[in-house]
């Protein structure tokens, strides 16, 4: 297991993170099988989307922000009670297959951790899990 | 890992692919471990939902229309905003117990290609992971 | 693989089952690699949340049915239609990395099952992945 560190900053962003978790891939050796990318938080996530064009980056943060807001009536008293919907919403990891050493990434897509309580120094842990033997 | 082919008929729907998620599980070899179903699109996502009533199907795509609308404030201009953030939500893959060659499916969970942009012709990958030796 | 039994109490809750993946962990006899949750059932999932302060799991509940309240206009008859989108929303499975024999959970994190069509007899299936080797 790797884990990544980053600085998320702002208090809600999608932070590209492929480039570090196509390195992670590459130093934990793993030729045929998955990755999976982990995040230890519970007020952040990870999805995979769009590396193209950054306007879908902000179209997911402006719906998120839609489907729950954060003046929403919670009870939890941090005020980030929002923070914590999304990130299950979202979900705290991806599982990306990979073949002869690569990621299997689609061509737009990327990795992205999800922040929703930032600016804050923050940590994803990366697995590479072995492939049943053909 | 294997590729599955296929064609999406309509712009939004959800396409059952147990059966050919079940033949790759045989075809890879799997006796013990977990399947990983992994969608390499941006616009589209995986799920497991109910195998018997299809109004379940329907009921999941109008209720994510009602979450994110077509028309909601986007800033991405290819009319399909909508879908990148819905792939989110549901997610870009699925993992599923093996066991004795066999996916441990629940008695009414099928295993569903979520097309938020079609119709397209897409592709899911399929892998295979090991159990830790008993 | 082994499978964990519980008994929800009311038709939507968080139930913690951190200590039961736990003690699967350590009787799967993972060491390095990755524990799978998987939730067998279509109007039930599982998710990675706050652990402390349970305010949150009871902001989570509320924030879902805010989303999907049971009164939207569904075509399934059987009265659960929110659930099975529910279930979609919030995923089948998480996986968790496992280094040293245990389960690298953040901080604040713990393992939630989420019920949205109890009371009811539910199953969870565990299952323990290697790492590949180093």
């Amino acid at each position: 297991m790797l884990t990544i560190s980053l600085e998320t900053p702002r208090r809600v962003g999608f932070v590209d993170i492929t480039g570090r978790v196509e390195d992670a891939c590459e130093r934990l050796g793993v030729v045929t099988g998955a990755l999976v990318v982990y995040v230890p938080h519970t007020t952040a996530g990870v999805t995979i989307n769009e590396n193209a064009d950054p306007s879908v980056r902000a179209d997911l943060e402006s719906a998120l922000q839609r489907l729950v807001p954060e003046d929403s009536p919670f009870t939890h008293l941090e005020g980030n009670a929002d923070a914590h919907v999304k990130a299950s919403l979202v979900g705290s990891s991806v599982t990306i297959p990979v073949s002869d050493g690569r990621l299997c990434l689609g061509t737009w897509q990327g990795v992205y951790f999800a922040e929703f309580d930032g600016p804050r120094r923050r940590r994803v842990h990366v697995v590479g899990l072995s492939a049943v033997a053909a």
